[in-house]
């Protein structure tokens, strides 16, 4: 007997009725929803006639986006739930995020108007559980409590050692057993995390574990977690050796981007962001490409600091044009494949051999730039493909070097390639999916990569850039 | 400064053309999903043409569900992404699950009848990965393992003891370590979990958990997990003492439902699971109600095993009857509110009081029996508040007891109502919402409950039901 592959059946509409959910056969008149973002983020809503996700109908009711669907056979009846979950954040530019004067760090992730006002005239003190990496509260830690105090908020600061090694379900356990015992209203007061992707990720899993989803909001102090990991939905922790092996897919109410903190990075951690930012500009944006060949240096030197102090928006300075050039083309791949149901996704450009390779070379070598060392192989198959010219790949590869990024590692064997494009095939569905440029700031995916391609264009990227040492060396990056 | 409450600004709808997304100003012809259920489910779904969650447009573009908005201030630019992530899972009705000659235990979660040509036409072995109650084990494990081999799977069978006490995060760190030594192939390869509510709860969080989200299979062996656990999107596990404090929303891939295992559940247990079926007949279905008053202690008796050897889905002996509405019923309220976004939940009938109940009564009282006591006190609301007559209420509490279940515990103290009643006022964002009868098979959701009427609810059901004694004796049920 099988009960399999019978199809889905009768279609059936959910409408509600004073309260009640029914089901009624058919599509019913279904419109998409028509309320506007911030009308409910997840977590925050307050009491409201409309329940969310649905369309308003005759006579009171609301119909549903989700879908029944039901069949029989001689053994008994199969239904299917079809059911679409609305994710919305924010992501807001802002700064001097933690002058006493902004706002922004409390109700940062609210949209509705109405709803703000509500929580500004409240009377009640607010109440905010703040998880922060160690390193950050030494150099933040005294002025994120005076900007608390300052708002007479009830708090718990909690310092973590938010590094890779340390990224464990343990120390997610530790977040919530303190979440715990400080005790928050999970409707209204989220969690706030500030530091860079380690800590972010961290906190994230954890928020999204307590009461099975508990808003959160990401304060990225690196360029790394500023324009990567802050925009997207992803969390998650090691385990087992293996890299971001346990998380989930469950976006922050708001990511609140304040540049300032980019100042008190060390400058190869600002190189480090840079390579995201490139991935970006590689896939999908010439624009980007060309500014990061003029200005990277420059945006090294500064640290992405404006060069006047009124940023603003209509600002062109190359720091505020290029953050908001990455993080636009960023939620643009992101936003339609939040829990990364397509498994076509150009933001996998320079993670496909990157995870071996940090594997065998963390901490020695940072994400991006093992990042850029996959990038850099990458552009050598685009090139034996016949998708970019000697020129364009000349340009590529000399602007990785002016963000003082490696191009090529040691470590980076033919073994470790074919083991990590063989961990590709099985995670894809069996198909390769390779993000490869295709020019200067547009791309393709590709999974018809044969073997002797691939191996001429790895033997031409050791003999071109391979220098039998790990990274580039102070000289040549000078060059 | 303020960069809050300034509403969405400009809308965007994201375009796929040639593999890249990119954004273009106003809605777009944002025409509902079109592909049926079972296309695409989560994780399983191999190479295709069009993205998920997308509609075809014009010259091979593809235009999201998802929308991104912008708008900007003097300090910058904030985003806001709105993007409907849309889950897809069967419930599936069958019978002899391990029957060697039913492939619904392997093929179960498959909808689409192209996809399941493929898997059954592969010629690699399955490998499935399955996570047992102990109890469970003692009496299935050889019948299941007799059944992976006979389809010659590989497989790895883990028996834990998944009771109430080790529903931990602990007890999911162990079951996503076995899972790592095994290995899965996280889109083709659902773990599978057989057992009670405990059971699936756990595994249903180490699934979620892996790899971010790996499909799972739910086979409910109790009869509350049959129609409660089994339908829905929740899992969790108790932290700090309080009960499923941490979990998420991630439905299985599939539930596959065999009423044949209630048959070895002891009589108390077939009571347990028939509280929450008594939950759903008394929100919204009048026919369910007058089935269970008629036929309530012969289920009991047959421990829902059909009379008739060939139960079939035009059946309409009672057991296949009461299973079936109240799926029905429970699915028409979870699923356009997955991830309890609303919360205005008929559902939540019966466990406003309980989780208090059951702090200090578990394990003495079993869930259903403590969701029954509350169940019962919220009656004496409903008819003190004139929705019930005096007649209704009997009939009501008549069935109850009929179906072997307590209508009042001493432990519910006129404290712990007030106790749990403030809990939900926290936890439903300021307002009571709670769930009451309207009459037999009618329900509405009340905020407005004053302090006297609570207060001569609880002193009518005390004195009506109360006997200085935690539960019924055998000689009340008896009656």
């Amino acid at each position: 007997m099988s009960l399999t592959g019978t199809g889905p059946g009768t279609e059936f509409s959910l409408i509600r009725t004073n309260g009640t959910w029914s089901r009624r056969a058919g599509p019913g008149t279904n419109k998409p929803v028509t309320s506007g973002p911030g009308t409910s983020p997840p977590g925050t809503s307050g009491p409201s006639t409309s329940p969310p996700g649905t369309t308003g109908g005759p006579a009171g009711e609301h119909l549903s986006q989700a879908k029944l669907y039901q069949c029989s056979n001689g053994y008994g009846v199969t239904w299917t739930v079809e059911s679409p979950v609305v994710f919305s954040y924010r992501v807001v530019e802002c700064e001097k995020l933690l002058d006493m004067s902004n706002d922004t760090l409390l109700f940062g992730h609210v949209g509705d108007a109405e709803e703000l006002r509500v929580l500004k005239e409240s009377s009640k003190p607010l109440r905010r559980f703040v998880i922060i990496d160690e390193t950050v509260n030494e150099i933040y830690g005294a002025q994120v409590e005076a900007y608390l105090k300052s708002w007479q908020v009830i708090y718990k600061l909690l310092p973590l050692p938010t590094t890779e090694q340390n990224k464990s379900l343990e120390l997610v356990s530790r977040i919530l057993k303190e979440l715990q015992r400080f005790g928050i209203d999970r409707r209204l007061e989220p969690i706030v995390a500030i530091g860079g992707g380690v800590c972010l990720d961290v906190a994230g899993l954890a928020a999204s574990l307590y009461r099975r989803r508990t808003p959160y909001v990401r304060v990225p102090t690196t360029l790394l977690s500023y324009i990567d990991a802050s925009v997207g939905a992803k969390n998650g922790v090691n385990f087992c050796g293996c890299k971001n092996r346990l998380g989930s897919y469950t976006p922050p109410v708001a990511a609140l981007l304040d540049r300032g903190f980019i100042k008190s990075l060390p400058r190869r951690h600002i190189a480090n962001g840079l390579a995201e930012m490139l991935k970006m500009a590689l896939m999908k944006h010439k624009g980007l490409f060309e500014l990061l060949e003029k200005e990277g240096r420059g945006l090294l030197d500064s640290a992405f600091q404006s060069s006047d102090t009124i940023s603003g928006c209509g600002c062109t300075d190359p720091a505020s044009l290029a953050t908001r050039v990455a993080i636009v083309t960023m939620l643009e791949e992101l936003a339609p494949n939040l829990w990364e149901d397509d498994l076509d996704r150009l933001v996998d450009f320079g993670h496909v051999i990157s995870p071996e390779l940090e594997m065998v070379a963390l901490p020695e070598l940072l994400h991006g730039e093992a990042v850029c060392v996959d990038m850099a192989l990458m552009v050598f198959v685009s090139r034996e493909r016949g998708f970019l010219s000697g020129d364009e790949l000349r340009r590529i590869i000399s602007c990785m070097k002016s963000l003082e990024l490696p191009v090529w590692d040691s470590q980076c064997s033919e073994d470790l390639l074919h083991s990590a494009l063989s961990a590709r095939l099985t995670h894809c569905g069996g198909a390769l999916r390779l993000p490869l440029p295709t020019g200067l700031g547009t791309a393709g995916i590709f999974s018809d990569l044969d073997p002797p391609t691939l191996s001429r264009a790895y033997q031409n990227w050791c003999s071109e850039l391979g220098s039998g040492r790990s990274g580039l060396s102070e000289s040549e990056i000078s060059n």
